[in-house]
This record gives structure tokens, sequence and C-alpha cells, in this order.
């Protein structure tokens, strides 16, 4: 497997575009993507828990319930969520589709971010959406990224080039994230490409369950969206025999699936809104995976310990803590904690307690980027990893007036 | 029921005092408070449902298991939590009680706040303890709500009098809250105490029944502290007949205590760290009183939504998102929200879909420093109130760098 450019383009026989349509106030923002396969895909999707649900989502699970798609379409800068006439401004942006580019109607993937409770007004797309389909390019990939950020300072966008059955197969994603990004499915808005053939039941298989060790391990600020959705399209075009049972080219499959999601997950970590620094907590020794997942995620929601990170001091004891009221099943007498960055490794505590070191290192540590916070439990084998990010006077800032 | 001065020693009988012993290094700051009965009292506490808990509720724990205590010492400056010699220390300050005041050291309750995981020299309380014993007196309660404080910023202590079987009782508080309150017991340190004469088994019912729709129901941070402990003190000396089972005097002492915790609840809510605003939630038409109080909890602990709060935005989205994503039985569609201050109040949202309103006058109504969030919904008859604030740079600048 190798990584490779092109993000959602990488995949033969796709192209995408993103605009600036008017639906944002600001110019020199993007804010409406398109993607297409020249072939119809095979479609999974993955969507928020939150009962509160953006109009998006109810189309998006209609048009895929045949198990396939062709487009996707999503818009930033408004979620058309509890909008009394959300669904048929979501339903109006897949005629768009249909009527600028042949695909039918009920094969869009449709999906918006932004404010929640805002009156949508469709009108920019509607004039928006010929420039939108002209622009439309194997190299579009770029432009798709940028047209669904929100308050992400960065595009996330990854690909790469594996094997199935002889052939060369390619799988790329993009994503948005930065706010109300918490563990329990998706938590932001993320598109898969790929040319491999697989059938709608295994790719729906493969991401299922790939979501539960990648986008639900990740937590920004602990808010589950209203619109989060993660969804693949697979259009065959590599040419490999369908996979359509769990078989090896199925494990491969999911192996070059899990490197775009987990790479997407970093960084949509990374780039939370106000953050400046990754945390990721591996957690190991849990009495099983489940109980060393609630330790993970529960370290890296923990606004106390998120602020401390920020301020890179290694007050562990908001770890212990955080472990404590998680909720796991878990012996905290026998907790060993490790704080790990470029810059090298402190040891905090063992057994529960506390362990001298040199606070003038410990700030060197946690002055870098990227922070693990490494647990041994001694309950049994149970591993586990989340990511989060560190809380600063920017989230706040950002969130503090985000509408206005 | 009349609002009076003078907290913890509103009762008859008991004295207090708070001093600077020299654990925390600003001489400014007391740290170290002392409360004792004349008589032997009975003795109620709850306790945190952090897995991780200080030291000194192991001792207390285990000191008030007959029912009676006759002293509380606590300290600030360190919670003496994940220390190796944890239970020895703070069986320590209790034999120091006994060594000073002659009070049996096994009638001590005990507490500490502070930093988690850091040492904690008892050399400090050894020497202070002459002169904090000295300095008990009827006029004390401000001095030891003073040495409790960590990074709250004001005073909480509130005294009521009551009437039970003909005599005038007495009934008084004080907390300290700040960082780590969440939901889940106690989440910090109230001590109260009352001249009524209720039996030990009584007191822990009224104090059990009553921490659900109080302390249970504030958050600042969604972090469970590791040491959280509310305690009653009841001495018996206004001279009313016992109370030992659930009689009108019952109902008559659990109206006092309620009174007492719910003024702490307010105001330890609005002293939170870093927070500039009080935030009541209301939530009424609840499928039932669990369902209303998951609701109520959800919205207040929304980081995006205390952050909106901050900014005086009406980004009601928020509340419908942390409504949904709360994992309580509700029709969403059948939401209404209002919020109001003492500016007035503006109705955002109806049947969970926005509803249009003066944006200024919002923003005036959210200018203000309480604000309650009144959630209607259609479900049933299930009622909750819940307390937080407002998510601030302070908050991050205070977690930031706590323990340098």
């Amino acid at each position: 497997m190798k990584q490779i450019n092109g993000g959602v383009c990488a995949a033969i026989g796709f192209k995408a575009s993103g605009i600036h349509a008017g639906i944002r106030k600001n110019k020199d923002k993007k804010d409406l993507a398109l993607i297409v396969s020249e072939k119809i895909a095979s479609a999974a999707s993955t969507y928020t828990q939150n009962l509160v649900k953006g109009a998006p989502i109810h189309v998006t699970k209609a048009n895929i319930s045949d198990g396939y798609a062709q487009a996707i379409i999503c818009n930033s800068g408004n979620a058309n969520t509890c909008n009394a006439n959300g669904i048929e401004i979501a339903e109006g942006m897949c005629a768009l589709v249909e009527k600028h580019t042949g695909i039918k109607k009920t094969d869009v993937i449709v999906a918006s971010t932004g404010v929640i409770g805002q009156p949508l007004d469709p009108t920019p797309m509607a004039n928006g959406m010929e420039e939108l389909t002209k622009a439309l390019n194997p190299d579009g990939s770029n432009d798709a990224a940028e047209a669904i950020m929100t308050t992400d300072l960065k595009k996330k966008e990854i690909a790469f080039e594996f094997e199935l059955d002889g052939k060369t197969c390619h799988i790329g994603g993009i994503a948005k994230g930065s706010g109300m990004i918490h563990p329990n499915m998706a938590t932001m808005l993320v598109f898969i490409t790929t040319d491999a053939a697989i059938s709608p039941a295994m790719l729906q298989k493969a991401l299922s369950a790939d979501i539960l060790d990648s986008f639900n391990m990740i937590s920004v600020d602990g808010d589950t969206s209203t619109n989060d959705m993660v969804s693949v399209l697979a259009n065959g075009m590599a040419g490999n025999t369908e996979i359509t049972c769990e078989d090896a080219d199925y494990n491969t499959f999911c192996k070059a699936l899990s490197a775009v999601t987990t790479y997407l997950c970093r960084n949509i970590a990374k780039d939370g809104e106000g953050a400046t620094k990754l945390l990721e907590c591996n957690v190991c020794g849990g009495k099983d995976t489940k109980n060393a997942k609630i330790i993970a995620k529960s370290v890296i929601c923990s606004s106390l310990f998120k602020a401390a990170m920020f301020g890179a001091d290694a007050n562990w004891g908001r770890i212990l803590c955080a472990i404590g009221y998680s909720g796991a099943d878990c012996d905290v007498n026998k907790v060993a904690v490790h704080l790990e960055s470029s810059a090298g490794t402190i040891h905090v505590c063992q057994k529960g307690s506390g362990v001298d070191f040199d606070e003038d290192f410990a700030k060197k540590v946690l002055s870098e980027d990227e922070i693990k916070i490494n647990i041994t439990l001694g309950d049994g084998d149970g591993k586990a990893t989340a990511w989060g990010c560190d809380l600063t006077y920017d989230y706040v800032k950002i969130n503090g007036d985000y509408r206005t």
C-alpha cells in the first residue's frame, strides 16, 4: 500500500469540484462541492446517532437504500437542520445534480454543514450549479475538500494505492471536522471514493466495522453533531473481481479503508476548533476492548485534561480522574501512565500513584504538537486508541460567536 | 423559613475557624478549616462516584459508619489523592483534631481539595493546629468558608431558620466548587450543620434524596472530581423531638435542607471556573423525571452551547443538538425553547424548528448574568432543573496552568 495524491479523485472514474456559490457571505470561501463517478457505484454510509438529524441525512438514507449512488453534493455555511422545509431543500439539491449531470436524483448523496436552525436559501445553489458541474475535473479533490470546510483551518485529503486480485486499486477521501466532534458515529463529514469492486453489503460491513475504531474514537468537544456522515462510493472501475464475502481481498480492502480513515481521524482531531495539539490516548491492559475504549475516550474528552495539555502542564492527576469517572471497569491501583512526544517520554504514574519526574523535561515533552498519553492497565488484554485535541482560548473564541 | 446569617455556625453549638497553615504558598490564602459541634451529632455524607477517590473519603466513610461525628477538618491546596501515604495523612489530620480538641479521632470528618497526585506534607497542618483550634468561634463560618476555597472567587455560605415541633431550628452550610464540577454526586465540598434533632438514618435518607435534585444537577466542566463530598452534622441542640421516620417534621427538615443545597448549587455553578454567567436549564413535559434530567444536564454540559452563552449568542440549534445526543427518550419534533433573563424572554424554537426573533433583543437578554433555558417537551409530565455556567477564556487560562 502506497500513499498517493488525488484525494477523492485518486480512484479511476471520479471527478470533483468546489466553488463559492454564495451560501456563505465570504466570497473567498468555497461553499459547494460535487463529486461524481463515471459509473454507478456501491454506496455505504454511517450517520450521526443524534436524535436531531439534519434533513440531508434522511434524504441520503433513502437514496442509498438500494445500495447504489453515483454522486455526492455538499454545501457548507448552513447545516439544513431544524428547518421546517429541510427535506424539500435537500431533495432539491439532488434534483439540481440530476438536471446538470444526468445522474438520477435518487442516486445522489447529499450533505450540509454549518449553523443549525437557520433558514437555507436554495437560490445560490441553483444559480451556482452550472459552474459547479462545468468545474468537475480529475484534479478537483482539492476544491471539493476546501468547499466542505467550516471552521477547519487545514484541508483534509488523502489517498492510497493498493492491490486486489492482481489489479491496482485506489482509495481516497476528504473530510471536514473542527467542532461538534465527538465519539458516536461520524461526527463530521467524510467522503471516500474507491475504484475497487465490492458489493454494497460488503462495503457497508467494512465501513460499519471501521468507524468503531476510527471516527467513533475521536472527540474535539464532546458534542455529537446533528449532520455527521461518512459515505463511501466504490465504482469497481479497477477491474478486480467484486468482493462479495469476507475473504482475503475483503481484508486487504479493509486495511486500505483503515489507512484512509485513520489519517483523516488524526487530522480532524489535530485541526479541532482552536487546537494547538493532537492528543493520542493509547490504552493497553484493559479488561477488554470495550473498557479500554471507554477509558481512552474519557481521557481525551476531559476539559480539565485538555486545558492542561494546552498549558503543557503534566497534570497527570486529571488523567487518573478521567479514568476513574469513565464508567469503565478497571483497577485504578494498577494504572501506569507515560506521556510521550517527539521530545521524549516521561513516566508520571505507577500503580495509581505519582512518580517523581523532571518538571522541566516534562514541559519540553508536552510542548510538542503531538502528544501520546500511554495508559497501561493491569486488567487484561483490551487495547484502544482515541484521538482528541487541547482546549484553548481559540476554541472559546470561535464558539462564543460562531453564528454572527 | 427565614434566611439568616452565620453559615455553618448558625446552628446552636457549632464553632468554626479557618487559617493559613502553610499548605499553600500564598500567605494571604487560608488553607485549613475546622468545624466542631459542642455535642456529638448525627452525621450523613455522600461521596464522589469516581473510582479514583481521595484518601480522606475512605477515612471519613469509616469514621461516620456508626452514624455520628463531632468535627470536620478540611485543607485546600492539595487533594491528598493518588498518594501512596494518603490514608496515613488523612488519619493523621483526624488525630490532630483529637489532640487539640479532645474530640475522638474516629468522630472526625476529613476532606481535602486541590491538586491530585502531589505529595502532601502534613507538617504545616501539625504546626497550625493549635492556632486553628484557638481560633474556633461562633462567628467563624466565614473563615472556614474562605479556607476551603481553591479557584473559587466567591465564598459560598448560607443559613436558614425554621421551626420543628415548636422549637426554632437552624441549618446552614458552606461550599467550595469552581472546577471539576459535574453531575454525579457531590462534585465539590459542602459542609452543612444543623441543630435539629434527627436520627443518623433519617439524616442520610434526607441527604441522599436531596442531592439527586441539587448537587447531581450541576456541572461546570463535565469532570467528576475524585474528592467530592457533601456532609451534614445534626447535633439536636434545638431541642425538638428527634425525627426518626418520614413524618411531617421530616418533610419540613427536607425543605430546609433543600433551601440550603439549592442556594449553594446555584452559587457553585455561577462561580464555576472562569464563568461570567449562571445557566439554569428548566425542562418540563419530559417523558418522566429521568428523561427530563438527562436533557437538562446535557444542555448545560454542552461545550458548544456554553461557549455560545459566553458570547451572548442565541445559537439555539446547539440546544436542540444537545437534546438530540443526550440519550433521552424524546420527540425532538415537539421541542419548544425559550431563553429568559431579567431583561426579558425570547422564543427561539417551536416544534423543533426555528422561530423568527429579534437578534438585538436576544443579545440584550443573553447579556445578563443569569440565563434561564426553558425547554418544553411534549412527552409527558417529567420536570427537571440543572445548573451550569458559560465556557470562557478564563476557564482555559485557569486550567491551562493550574498546577504550576
